[in-house]
């Protein structure tokens, strides 16, 4: 089996966790399970003893990896200097906001033109409540959070397969089918079908449970009633005075729920990262990586700088570069040692003298692709037209997802939606179109789920992430045999140069990699400048 | 069956609700569904048509219920005042902040020693998305909105009969207790139990949905492994750089789960009022009732008005009331018509001249128990030692819930955790101690769940329903019989005299239903004033 990036993958690593159910939708679920499961390994803050004597490093990137590193190996008594591709900090850390203006890979450039309070994350977006690393630097930076919504039971699932096309509530399809897997365990543990496997007492238990659980009634039947109303909601709602008395909502029937294959979103909210509770922060996600260059403080980060080359020798680290707004001019930086945090899919090239085995690292990994269109509407219609605060809806179209603002809750002017985050294939072919064709096919697209849709857009930005110039790609894409192959290459320091950045950790994709690959490599780094006595 | 009111409960409406799981978790699970479990039915804006030519309406009550009134009824052209018993509007819409009094009966008075920001909210703590008539008030008079977490993957559910009275994390159970029945129905399924009841062609769908929800292996057994600790957690957690190699966790045994009864708050999220999105106001639930209070203006609401007595006769309303501040002189106000939100457990000693049917309802309806407990801490520890923000832990001590602020991530200072929140017979018992033991209780009890309680406590404020002045109890605990029996007479206008409140719904104890309970009544009220002719 091949994904889009010509990398071979099992069918254990693929099919395994999309649960044999690949599709648009699923995409997105199989791509934030390959190897991105995970809680952060973060032990407390940094602590490097012993003094570099001056030591000289010089970081490549200003994303959170080369920051973090920059601002422990100074606090360790190093002098630091960062060069940085962008105008900003942050790296793949970032918010386009209303007013700001990019340019891709190709040329195209967009104008946001969003109000001045919106914005939209193309990359990291939300921050699981274990990733400790970069939570103690949010809490340390006094970098206000709020809540993100991850589920959201009254936003809609969507296949344009079933149900005539017509979006489900999250809050149906949820409790129909554990009404209904509920029923069935229940009958055929009455049936005698568990007796070899679960004593006659602990089957007990496991029906009343289920009965509970389930929402079953006293038959242990999943049926139209007040149990199952209370799940999936009414078809009157309870009300006031003598005009409220409710009725019960049908569910549907088990073979619908399915082949509906609606239940494959189910468990996005279950997987260890996207577990409640999780946080965003407030303003945008470029918060985080503001308030690094912040504590980094004036003059540490040299900003337009392209580096060309990467040269060392005993001595120390050679960086050649070029200033992007005067190019043409080589400049170069010397520091005794490099933290490089450029993604493989940019360092690949760019000349860098490492040793062989870490040079074919640099060549073999693939970026995976994703693209992102945030949508401005001229009201928050799904507030006010469908009590959908925050959260995710799910489709089987090429958006997969459309995602709503976890913030400023009935704020009466416009608002900006994820309006799609696109994975695999259908990335590589979203990447293709100009930005505003993306923006197009989302609002397209997106019209089937939300018919205001054409009514209410207002204007829109995407990001391809193989079109963005300091990229090249969204994450460094590791499967199990090219981790086992080059991963300890890449992962190595070579002479005087070090890797970091989410593309050298185990949870890829995610900042709290970034963070933590960084806290990895500077004590070994430091180990190894302490052996060598400090400075060359 | 009886509760602890001396309420005949039917089996079904207590049992079938608990799941058959009575105790003290549970309880708050079955309150929370007793007839509770109801998306609003608002409709929109009121809109009362025609003139009341200057009717006059007294209120009794500057709760939700009451303001509401007063505020629709003032747009649509009556003459309203207000007659409170606080001296601050909201009733039940309560916060006690840092620096409040309160005095329950009793006597018993608590000056509230939290910090200036802190607070707790004795009564209605959280907002359903679906509650769209107390959400169109909070957009409509601007009070900010923020995220209330209910459901933490990573907050404790606790037995002190399971794991030798460990808690364990909310994500281990739920993921062991998907995982093992989904292992069971797939295994049942395989072996042809489900053959007369699903097609085998939905058969097979079955199975690779079980396989994608329940994170089962490729055999479709729940094992340790990648499957697994995706929703469970890792033993060791992905990192950065060398030191970043993940470890998987063992399941739990599927008996050990089982008898250990976590799984029965495991569905408390996906009750319909529980269900994600929830809020809360930002700064406390209180900021609800102040903003009718602002909206409605100064000179509406008269503070302090103890109601000793209500009259009518064929051409108005006179209300008796003493003004607490300075007591023993009666005072009257007299209306055209009276709009009543006394809750009936105050109502039933004072005199009332209605007819005997709804005299009669009002002597019959009883209130529920409650206690509520908000501890101040030293530091909040639950984020800092645990990574709990927001949501609750459940337990079966009496204490039944530790909730977690939702608010202000972060914060360096101390924090207020709803220490216990109390129902059923133990609420009774609660009641019945003093303010200062209800404290030393409820953290005595939490500090089975979180050791650092005993090092880290600062101070308490507690509120037990059956002990505030103006309600003597929680709120309206309609039975079904009391219902089919009362219900009617309760809602209906007699003479002059109308009912409002959540007591008049099918929504009590939640703000929705006081707020639908006025919009009915002040429809019907309208139409009886035009048919009427207006003012008397």
């Amino acid at each position: 089996m091949q994904d889009n990036t010509g990398v071979a993958l099992t069918r254990r690593q693929l099919l395994g966790r999309i649960g044999l159910s690949a599709g648009g939708a699923m995409m997105y679920q199989a791509m934030t399970s390959l190897g991105m499961a995970a809680e952060s390994s973060y032990t407390g803050p940094v602590k490097l003893q012993g003094s570099p004597k001056g030591a000289t490093v010089l970081v490549l990137g200003a994303g959170l990896a080369g920051m973090t590193a920059a601002y422990e190996l100074r606090k360790a008594g190093y002098k630091v200097k960062i060069l940085e591709f962008n105008a900003r900090p942050g790296g793949r850390n970032w918010s386009i906001h209303g007013g700001d203006t990019y340019t891709e890979l190709g040329g195209a450039t967009q104008h946001c033109g969003f109000d001045k309070n919106l914005y939209i994350n193309p990359g990291p977006w939300r921050i699981p409540h274990h990733h400790r690393a970069v939570l103690s630097y949010c809490k340390q930076f006094k970098v206000p959070l709020e809540s993100f919504v991850q589920v959201n039971f009254n936003a809609f699932l969507h296949n344009t397969e079933a149900f005539g096309g017509q979006p489900k509530r999250f809050r149906e399809i949820d409790a129909d089918y554990k009404g209904h897997i509920s029923e069935l365990l229940a009958k055929s543990t009455k049936q005698g079908a568990l007796d070899k496997a679960v004593t006659k007492e602990d089957q007990e238990i496991l029906l009343e449970s289920l009965r509970n659980w389930g929402a079953l009634d006293r038959n242990l039947s999943y049926v139209m009633g007040e149990e199952s109303s209370v799940r999936r909601g009414f078809a009157k709602y309870p009300g006031g005075g003598v005009s409220g008395k409710p009725e019960h909502s049908k569910p549907m029937r088990v073979e619908d729920i399915l082949r509906s294959r609606l239940w494959a979103t189910l468990a996005a909210g279950n997987n260890y990262e996207m577990q409640t509770t999780m946080f965003q922060p407030v303003g945008g996600m470029d918060q985080i990586g503001k308030a690094f260059a912040r504590e980094l403080g004036p003059g540490v980060i040299e900003y337009n700088a392209r580096v060309t080359e990467i040269d060392q020798d005993e001595r120390g680290v050679t960086v050649t570069y070029e200033d992007t707004t005067a190019p043409g001019k080589a400049k170069t930086a010397k520091a005794d040692w490099c933290v490089c945090t450029i993604p493989f899919s940019v360092l690949s090239r760019i000349p860098v003298k490492v040793g062989a085995e870490m040079a074919e690292a640099i060549t073999k990994l693939p970026y995976a692709a994703s693209v992102k269109v945030g949508l401005q509407f001229k009201r928050r219609f799904w507030e006010e037209d469908e009590a959908i605060y925050g959260g995710i809806s799910y489709t089987n179209l090429p958006i997969t997802t459309i995602s709503y603002p976890s913030t400023d809750y009935h704020s009466p002017g416009k608002g900006v939606l994820l309006g799609a985050y696109i994975w695999g294939l259908n990335a590589f072919d979203y990447t293709s179109h100009t930005p505003e064709e993306r923006v197009r096919k989302a609002v397209e697209y997106g019209s089937q789920i939300h018919p205001q849709y054409k009514q209410e857009f207002d204007n829109g930005v995407s990001v391809g992430w193989h079109r963005v110039p300091w990229t090249h790609g969204c994450f460094g894409q590791w499967t199990e045999q090219l981790r086992e192959r080059y991963y300890g290459a890449a992962t190595q320091i070579d002479g005087r140069i070090a890797m970091a950045g989410e593309h050298i950790s185990y949870i890829p994709a995610w900042q709290e990699g970034a963070i933590l690959s960084a806290h990895d490599m500077i004590g070994r780094l430091h180990k190894k400048v302490m052996a060598t006595g400090g400075a060359a």
